[in-house]
């Protein structure tokens, strides 16, 4: 039913602590793009805000950011983990979120004409 | 710092319940697919397993699957979320998940050569 592609892409969703300022948040998403530059497998970086409010959708979870970045495979979201800039980046992150998700995955399209 | 684009992202993170069989899961990715065909302001959809054991990451909180679809706007959001075709999708995915989460968000790209 479905079409797999090789790419894999790695979703983060993050709350950060209330305490959190606005120029530590941007300093966190711009030291996180700065990723793409220097992780050969690592191919793209967005981020967003949780707009669910706007739709009256309540299943955010206190989640705040969405960090989505993509790989050429598997291994290059390994290649990423092991970079040592990743592990500054981390500590980073984790200083002040006060909590994080991470969703690893294959994007699939469902062929419904076939 | 960031470059705001129009489109409108919803992620669904979903546990599926333990007795779901890989049936009713595939039925599940079938229907939410096939909204894509009947939601004019829906433009994509695609879905994906965790696969973060693989990089030995442990942080996907139990979620099994994600499902990804993009919009034209966050009105596009509201337009899926009040479809009759999505009610009964979502009835369907409530009645075999364990729990949901779900995110809406506007992709920014960082621009950092500015």
């Amino acid at each position: 039913m479905a079409e797999a592609k090789k790419e894999v892409r790695l979703v983060i969703l993050a709350k950060f602590k209330e305490d959190a300022t606005a120029e530590k948040i941007e300093e966190a998403i711009t030291e996180y793009a700065k990723l793409v530059d220097v992780i050969p497998a690592m191919n793209s970086f967005h981020w967003g805000n949780d707009e669910s409010e706007k739709v009256n959708l309540h299943l955010h979870e206190g989640y705040t950011h969405i960090f989505e970045s993509s790989f050429d495979s598997i291994e290059g979201v390994q290649e990423y983990e092991d970079h040592p800039d990743h592990a500054v980046f981390e500590k980073l992150l984790l200083s002040c979120t006060e909590k994080l998700l991470a969703f690893t995955y294959q994007p699939t399209t469902v062929n419904l004409h076939k």
